[in-house]
């Protein structure tokens, strides 16, 4: 029978989706559980068994699936194992793949989240066509898929591609990362990283802004940009800090794997019309001078999509 | 005719080596020129073609020979141009490779002289059998090749693999590098910047040195050496400081490609004994904490042999 249909598992932080993708990469049809329900792994593989059974049945049954791919914070391309995972409740080293090959008979491939969001991208999103690109995710921390020479760069031990936690030169004092290093980059541009930067522009001046009427616990990158959206300055000038900062990293990341593209993705970009200009000027300025071409700053084409279920099947 | 024979061409600031190498990558015969002799490259060209005659001659004429690979500072894999070497007498961009093969009617490849200098080692080297390393030179500048899934990063432009200028956090203050920026890895590691943190701490206090009866002119890394030798404190302290750099360094160098290796090339790497386990220590304090494998750190297994010669012959 024709094996034309592929099972992509976006395991995140707080939900689990699960989506059935055609060769087009089409998601057929998907569910989801929450992922913190389990905090036994045995039980989470049941969950979502049970999860996946009426779709497989909707496309089919199982002898029409190829596979199965799975993108997950720290999932480890090269074992199928998830490595200490800060944000799920399985602690230690999980071998995800082969538990869930175990129980449905397919091939299944594991990798990190970031990664299968830069494969849903190549294949289907901003990146087609392309061999060269880093894919950067903003978040609650800073992720990134690495492709070059039109391979995925996984590494020696199937870990590659944490640009989140390169330790960047700014203008702003290093911060604490939940890594326990300082400076990462995640600590300025993830979410949290965006809206500390907020925090300290406002307390560093007692000039007006609308986030001032916003109780801290509330601030988010969606409020700053509601408010950059009504021209308030110190909201501006948290994402231009921001996109500075991105711009001199990827100026840097260039010296790497010099790629053609950065392709930016989650969240936060939401408010690209304020940072993107930002990363562009700061990375002109931050090259090193032998790279003359400008490689591309783009946005995913995959953010209303589930790229990272499209990603994950792709793995298959 | 078999043609079992391929040119390789170390193209550096001081002397052209030419070298003929045997399918087991052994140097049949080699000659050089003064690079700097001819501020024309169509006075290069000819030079080369007369130098390589003989060598030619020697394995049995042009037909055994099945191509030639150059490495060269700013040397683009993807369009076979120097690309504005700042050590070398040609500016802009020279068509090298097409130059070459115009002349010798053979295939030509053209790399940067780091890249060179990987693919010897990938090939004959410290990194047999590796899919996944970077190889970091030490010499006048820093630079670096980097081998993912078992291929050379080139990227999109042809021009990536240029490490020793990221731009990397310190405990020193920030160096103004040649390139124009500030605080690149080059700055600290090169034999230059080795020769300046010397300096740097001669100048920061009043202990005894054997450093202090060296005229500052003639310091260098081998003089460092020789007096760490002799237990010399401050010399000692230089390599320490060397070492803790590059280490830091590769620890960030690790999240963009996990590699199986670090190799090091280069006259300062003589010191090895003094900066090596500086470099390693530093790397463990500083990785990110999914990263438990440890690399290997090496040191070349070709700094004896012409690896650049080698690494360019390997590129046919």
């Amino acid at each position: 029978m024709d094996k034309k249909f592929r099972i992509g598992i976006d395991l995140g932080g707080t939900n689990t989706v699960f989506g059935i993708v055609d060769t087009d990469g089409n998601i057929i049809c998907e569910d989801s559980i929450k992922t913190q329900s389990y905090p036994y792994i045995a039980d989470f593989i049941d969950a979502s068994i049970e999860c996946m059974k009426p779709l497989i049945a909707q496309v089919g049954g199982i002898d029409v699936i190829a596979g199965m791919g799975i993108g997950a914070p720290n999932g480890n391309f090269n074992t199928g194992r998830l490595v200490a995972p800060p944000n799920l409740p399985w602690k230690g080293s999980t071998p995800l793949a082969q538990l869930f090959a175990d129980r449905l008979g397919l091939p299944v491939r594991l990798t990190n989240d970031a990664n299968a969001a830069a494969m849903g991208e190549m294949k289907l999103g901003a990146a087609r066509g392309m061999k060269d690109f880093v894919l950067i995710t903003l978040g609650t921390g800073v992720g990134s898929g690495i492709v070059a020479n039109g391979q995925m760069v996984v590494g020696h031990d199937g870990l590659a591609g944490e640009l989140g936690h390169i330790r960047v030169l700014t203008p702003l004092p290093p911060r604490l990362c939940s890594c326990g290093r300082q400076g990462c980059l995640e600590t300025y541009c993830s979410a949290r990283g965006i809206v500390q930067t907020a925090v300290d522009l406002l307390a560093s001046t007692s000039q007006q802004s609308l986030l001032r009427n916003i109780p801290g616990a509330e601030l988010s990158t969606y409020e700053i940009y509601k408010a950059a959206r009504q021209d308030d300055e110190i909201a501006r000038r948290t994402f231009a800090v921001t996109g500075e900062i991105l711009g001199s990293a990827c100026a840097d990341f260039t010296t790497f794997c010099s790629p053609e593209a950065f392709i930016f993705f989650g969240g936060p970009m939401k408010a690209h019309e304020f940072i993107m200009p930002s990363i562009v000027k700061s990375y002109k300025e931050n090259v090193l001078n032998i790279y003359t071409d400008m490689p591309q700053f783009l946005i995913s084409e995959l953010m209303d999509k589930n790229v990272a279920v499209l990603g994950a099947a792709s793995l298959i």
